[in-house]
């Protein structure tokens, strides 16, 4: 095959087949490309846009790079749910186990923070002594026993990924649908996995900020998973607000640990029992998505959901003693509160921004290299809608130097605006795309 | 500046500032960035396009990557062409010194041949002894002296250029018209020269393809090199059949013998004489075109044009022998002919074709290594609505082989079609934009 040829195909707008699609994403793979034929044919792809079907063939030349996990020896239907990722954004830890609990699958591999978004191998890690890096064999054994398990990237899943990513990491071309569909499909398809759920956020603290964005991308995420005769479906949600009132890795389990026990209703709860419900729902242990978040609150309600997930850490390694008893986690260093020092309805976040404090406070990494500080973070209770008056707390800051609670707190202040009249509510589920 | 951003600029479809185009190819050229995100922006760059001001920025900043020849020591205005390459097109040679008997300076810094087209400095270096390799002293002291010189690129004019083009070639970047632009004008900008006729081609034999596609790029020459001040017109002239009748390096030396000899009425003659009076016109030596292409055909008939190319020749190191006495000449190895076996007027004619046949024949390089045989070639003479029978030789070739001769008869055969009625007259000239 003529790289040329292929580039010019695609910067003139032709449709390419499958094996050039794959000759490139494996060649590229296989460093036998080199970098400025694959950024100029990315380029040419980012504006030209991929057809619905060159999207699933970058997907599976993407798959097929690595392994698919062999999970045909376990019985039960498997189900993953994938989120394009938010600020407090934390159900896969409150999904995992109640999904679990009905029998069905659920064989997790998670990402760590990016920018702003934090990620559930952090969040995970931040119970001392849980291991996001148990190995295939660990991996399976896991899921047969237990029913679910939460790790990290091998390296045999979906290598071209990581290599791609980076190139397009540094040549503009991030940001392209049918680029990003390539990226998760290729990753969660590798799990083995007979169903996925979709969580595609949208706001300001998403990487798709506008709704017809994000429905773009739900719908070329359904499109590919249903190419590979997966069954899907995809939830567009709002991120114009952190999900839940805790952000940073500890602070996070800490609140899955609340609604996992029954402590707290909110929006995350909300949202985690409507996932795990079409988690349930595409399982076929429910005959509809509300069915199945009706079975999903009674998991929780009956305890069962906590005890499974005391159950999955204790089998990761981690230490249950902080599960059973939160209060018991070390402190942060410093603590700081915010007060907004006005009157009104909260009525718009800066989300991103929000996120952003976090990773002031410590709780993501500015750099690859940067250490996450488990115990920093910010409990926010500025939500949309709230009233607050000068001498309400509007958001604890933890971290381990009064500098970053300082710039933290500046972001917290810019980010939240408040208005004199209560604004109309915000939908948390804006739409379920099948 | 952040390289990332100026690329994601040109991605979405904003201008690019002065500033970040000089950052981006200064960069490059000094070898600070890597292929891959240049090669990304010049996809973005093909695709999205450049505005004039963009291209003039980008032709700057090419022409400054290297040295601007400082002929300020002339007094004499300093007039070059500059033609975007074709079959048979062997101009240069008749006007360079058409025009330095007009006491204009012709400073032609040429290129080599370049696929299916012969280029200047080959068809020079097929007189014995010529140099076309002379220093910037050697070069200025020849043009003081008598007015015209003929030689090629030297490593101080614009690097950029050829950086640039290697990285174009392998990623489908070539045929973007500000990209073409900013090549040619940067070397044309280095020459020193106060003013520039182009000959944009166009036809079957022509980079340019579509005459809409001339128009714009000769619009695009014009416009940069009114940004850099200096006096400029575009001839677009006919490229679907070769100019004159000889195709290959000393034919086209010995055709433009018998032109400057005037010996020869034939569209060669035409056009050459027309784009000296164009040269002569913009060197204030004659009220108009017309004037000058009067003027042209007066030197050609007096002898002068030909004993300036004597001199021109001898000044360079070439053999005069050759020039006074072309029939001395040594012949190439085989000789035959190719007759079309068909009785009717020739209506269409694959000028890319004929080029590919010289090229098989030796007359061109088919990879950069491959040494060029100079008396190879073609002698052509199955022109548009020339009337054939079966015995009418069409055209004659010479090589260094049989096997040669046979290839490019095939393609000959295949590149001419006949019809029983004569054709249209094609206009040679089709336009001149000022």
């Amino acid at each position: 095959m003529n790289v040329v040829e292929i580039i010019r195909k695609k910067r003139d707008k032709n449709s390419l087949t499958e094996e050039e699609i794959q000759f490139m994403v494996s060649s590229y793979t296989k460093q036998k490309l080199p970098d400025y034929q694959f950024s100029a044919f990315l380029m040419a792809g980012f504006i030209n846009g991929f057809s619905k079907e060159e999207t699933s063939y970058l997907t599976r030349a993407m798959l097929y790079s690595g392994k698919i996990i062999d999970l045909s020896g376990i019985e039960s239907v498997k189900i993953d749910k994938h989120s394009t990722g938010g600020v407090g954004d934390k159900t896969s830890l409150i999904l995992a186990p109640i999904v679990a609990c009905t029998g069905i699958c659920v064989p997790m591999i998670s990402g760590r923070g990016l920018g702003h978004t934090g990620g559930t191998l952090d969040k995970l890690e931040s119970i001392p002594g849980f291991r996001t890096n148990l190995n295939l064999r660990e991996y399976k054994k896991q899921l047969q026993k237990i029913g679910a398990v939460l790790i990290g990237q091998t390296q045999e899943i979906a290598p071209a990924d990581k290599i791609i990513y980076s190139l397009r990491d540094v040549t503009a071309t991030v940001e392209s649908i049918p680029l990003i569909t390539g990226s998760i499909m290729s990753k969660k398809l590798a799990e083995g996995i007979d169903g996925l759920v979709l969580d595609v956020k949208t706001g300001s603290g998403a990487f798709m900020k506008k709704y017809e964005d994000a429905i773009m991308l739900a719908e070329a995420l359904i499109d590919t998973a249903k190419s590979f005769k997966k069954n899907v479906l995809a939830f567009i949600t709002d991120m114009n607000q952190p999900l839940g009132n805790y952000i940073g890795n500890w602070l996070e389990v800490y609140e899955c640990i609340k609604v996992l026990k029954n402590e707290v209703e909110n929006d995350l709860s909300e949202l985690s029992l409507s996932l795990a419900g079409a988690m349930i729902y595409l399982g076929k242990k429910a005959g509809s998505i509300e069915e199945g978040t009706e079975i999903a609150g009674e998991i929780v309600k009956s305890g069962k959901a906590f005890d499974k997930f005391s159950e999955i850490v204790r089998h990761q390694g981690g230490n249950v003693k902080f599960i059973n008893d939160p209060e018991t986690y070390p402190n942060a260093k410093y603590y700081d509160s915010v007060k907004l020092e006005i009157e009104g309805y909260v009525s718009e976040i800066n989300n991103y921004e929000l996120g952003m404090a976090a990773l002031e406070l410590g709780a993501g990494r500015k750099i690859m290299d940067d250490k996450i500080d488990p115990t920093a973070g910010i409990v926010f209770y500025a939500k949309l809608g709230e009233k607050f008056d000068k001498n309400r707390i509007a958001a604890e800051l933890y971290s381990s130097s009064r500098k970053r609670n300082e710039k933290a707190k500046e972001r917290i202040l810019n980010a939240v605006k408040v208005s004199k009249t209560k604004p109309p509510k915000q939908e948390l589920i804006k739409k379920i795309i099948t």
